[in-house]
């Protein structure tokens, strides 16, 4: 019936044993120390990576192809991707996935199911519930008690990322204050949601998304790290305010995503009780400093809040995506995004209480679960503390580097976390005195980062991510990735100040 | 630095690769015939099922266990997991997984990458966009065609499931009726979306969370089988305007729920096309039948849509998710979307113009697109055709065994494609006259499929989904699964009429 049989040791057992055993040698032993990053390669490169086996392009009439030049697709496939578990991609914010979640996500997508419903998730509903009063009762938020076993109405959702999950939390957000949102739809009354000028753009989004367009979203200072300012958000509040318009929510962001700087939570928690506005936390990238004893004190006040955000597939290496939503009044839900379809959530079938799907937009989820509960009975609470006291370490460690560089490193912003933010000065220009350059020279440092950039890329040596950061191209080391080690940093930044050297020359 | 060492011949490694084999294990025998499609249990037993390994629940100090229990707790999950692979379960729509698209997702975790920027995701970003040319083409929309490879701009997006898809075709739609929308909100004007009483609840719940309200959705009435009425949507569209309501979109639906009935596209582009509306298909169950020669007319007119939703999760064994969304201008997507984070979507970098991120709500996304093209590359065209032509054999090869049953089955609605809807009759009410039945009995018919369902549960003999259909609960059988054979269709629907005797005399 099928181009390739199916039966056992058939030719299709055959690619899928072959392409799995690919995957897995690539998950117990990733790649490492001189290993290359990256082969970076040009879109024409990567079509013409692709033609001794199958080709990129799916064709008009697109031909079966059999298993061994599927199998070298894939080793193409392996071979030009960015490699996010070596020790020297410190690019994103996200790095250095556990394997044991990597296999929990095999687990689940072997097992392919939709989270909507308990007959067809039972388990996966037990875990997620599991999973997510545990995180809430990390986070301070009331539980039933992370000893109690799983709940029905656990107190929250895992979410297919963060800008999703920030969506249901404005719309509950929204919910609150108008009781007849989803038959109605919004009223004309404007409402403001109020995020610093640090925090995620995703704030701007889903204000359009919603309705409320971005002008609705209002920028409040920062301190020089990034933390918001409590006294400006309650003057804007208050302007808000005097100018008919409704707070809907303080968006409080607990990890920026360029200096992980952490708002001062209880704050800004007084600030809502003041207005009876919604609390929300943004905890994508810096919740999971909850996880250790020494950091968690970054997220002080976070037992207040409405609803919260946690991308576990950020700081704690689970695989894209694995997005908990927690929200004190998980009830909500149903309220909001309730439809009772009768095909699906029957009323008279075994534990339709369980069913998340009619608690949810999205109705069938992938399992996310599973992997994170795998890793966390492996790794154990310890566990999740070492990582992040492995990551801040880490950054401590290049912080004293940089120190000691005798300026041809400089550090321009630093929370003592996990993200490290520094130029590399060209001898000339040392000690730098940022306030002293010429525009030329402004203009030729803001246009080296780019060029060191694109030696990485091309010589597949390290890979870090930059920005501006008052004006400069900035370079940005991430660090969660368990396998980081001292020469990993001392190699990265080798690079960095050699290809800085040598660009600096040929930058005109 | 961690409980578990992460060194190869780790206890960690150990642990990877023995959960890697139950997997894979599970992907290549997958469990068929009278093994049991679900050990149905309830939550408590389900906790006593992981009680003996490391327990369900995440303690309030929860401790690392070693690689034998955390096998034994994965174990678990597989055992008492619903097995959607099995050829008896035909519950839901989507089932029997392609083992190719299983170790295509691995891969992808394996090397676990956010699909935003070409920097990070070079490969997937060109799959992608290789996908989604030959996508469109299928379905007739404008490319540059399949065979000229990837293009910067590919005619859509991959999204996490068709409600978020939905959302973006909405926002897309009304980004077009208002172009200031994105800054300034939606406009007070109301609008109208259209959709059938047979379509997906999706609607609905796309416009509460838009701020639109589920009273901006306008049900228009179907046929006997489900599919749209296009006079009386003209006649909708119509007394829409006539009430000063602007019709934003139409949502034709391509494969309802519940029959897998198709609405007239070809009609409703016509009547869009009058009104200047959105052309919107919800083809998330059934635009796969665009692969098969035989069935592609279902679809007809499919070629003059604005936006089409395609769940490659469902029909094609993807596992979850793949959803596709098909734009005809795609370049809506930046306008609309676009936010320009300076540390993300760096002007100065090399090929950042194929960014996908900065054309999304999302940002970040699973790469959900290497799985789909293996397994074309795996199949072809031809093995697309066959997944298809094979799940309307089978569901023809039910119709028979039904038709031919002497009155013991008798069919509801018939759409002549994948799903196939009927009740099992008691033999005291045969030959089944329903408009003859009394209330009473009426009631006890439409109790009875719940008690024919739960001892399909309790035995893990099958699994068919069940819906009320004209009063009455009506079981659905959904045909998509490769490995089902004429003797999965005789058992199953001998096991109901089994149960169905049995149960049938104890209902009170």
């Amino acid at each position: 019936m099928h181009s390739m049989s199916d039966a056992t040791g058939s030719p299709v057992t055959d690619l899928t044993r072959r392409v799995a055993a690919l995957a897995l040698d690539h998950v117990v032993d990733p790649p490492r120390g001189a290993d290359p990053v990256v082969r970076f390669a040009s879109p024409d490169e990567l079509v013409a990576a692709f033609a001794s086996s199958v080709g990129l392009a799916l064709g008009a009439d697109a031909p079966p192809h059999d298993a061994d030049a599927v199998v070298a697709a894939a080793r193409t496939v392996l071979h030009h991707s960015v490699q996010t578990t070596h020790p020297r991609f410190l690019n994103q914010n996200f790095a250095g996935v556990d394997p044991v979640a990597v296999v929990g996500d095999w687990l689940a997508a072997a097992l392919n199911t939709a989270n909507s419903t308990y007959e067809i998730a039972p388990v996966f509903h037990l875990l997620e519930s599991a999973l997510l009063t545990k995180l809430a009762d990390v986070a301070g938020f009331p539980t039933a008690g992370p000893d109690q076993g799983p709940v029905e109405l656990p107190p929250g959702l895992f979410c297919p990322g963060g800008s999703i999950a920030l969506l249901y939390a404005l719309q509950l957000a929204r919910h609150r204050l108008q009781p007849d949102l989803v038959t109605a739809g919004a009223g004309p009354a404007p409402l403001s949601i109020f995020v610093s000028e640090a925090g995620h753009y995703g704030a701007g989004k889903a204000a359009a998304l919603l309705g409320l367009g971005t002008d609705a979203v209002v920028e409040v200072a920062t301190d020089h790290d990034g933390a918001m300012d409590p006294e400006a958000l309650r003057r804007a509040m208050d302007d808000a305010v005097a100018a008919d318009r409704t707070p809907l929510a303080v968006i409080a962001t607990a990890g920026t995503t360029v200096t992980c700087a952490f708002d001062p939570l209880d704050e800004i928690a007084d600030a809502c009780a003041e207005h009876g506005t919604w609390f929300h936390i943004d905890g994508c990238y810096g919740a999971s400093a909850l996880f250790s004893p020494d950091h968690r004190h970054r997220l002080a006040g976070s037992h207040r809040a409405d609803s919260m955000v946690w991308n576990l597939h950020k700081m704690m290496g689970m695989t894209q995506q694995c997005t908990a939503l927690l929200l004190r009044e998980p009830e909500r839900l149903a309220a909001c995004f309730s439809s009772g379809a009768d095909y699906l959530f029957q009323t008279d079938k075994q534990f339709g209480e369980w069913d998340s799907g009619d608690r949810t937009y999205q109705c069938g989820r992938r399992v996310d679960a599973v992997k994170l509960w795998l890793t966390w009975k492996a790794r154990g609470d310890a566990g999740f503390a070492a990582r992040i006291d492995h990551a801040v370490a880490m950054a401590d460690f290049s912080r004293m580097v940089i120190s000691a560089s005798d300026g041809a490193f400089v550090p321009l912003v630093d929370t003592g976390f996990t993200n490290v933010v520094f130029l590399w000065v060209p001898p000339d220009l040392r000690p730098l005195v940022p306030g002293d350059l010429t525009d030329d020279v402004r203009d030729r440092l803001h246009r080296l980062a780019p060029r060191i950039k694109a030696r990485m890329q091309a010589e597949g040596t390290a890979l870090v991510g930059y920005q501006p950061v008052h004006g400069i191209n900035a370079f940005r080391l991430l660090f969660m990735n368990p396998e980081v080690r001292p020469e990993d940093v001392d190699a990265v930044l080798d690079h960095i100040a050699r290809y800085g050297a040598e660009e600096w020359t040929s930058l005109d």
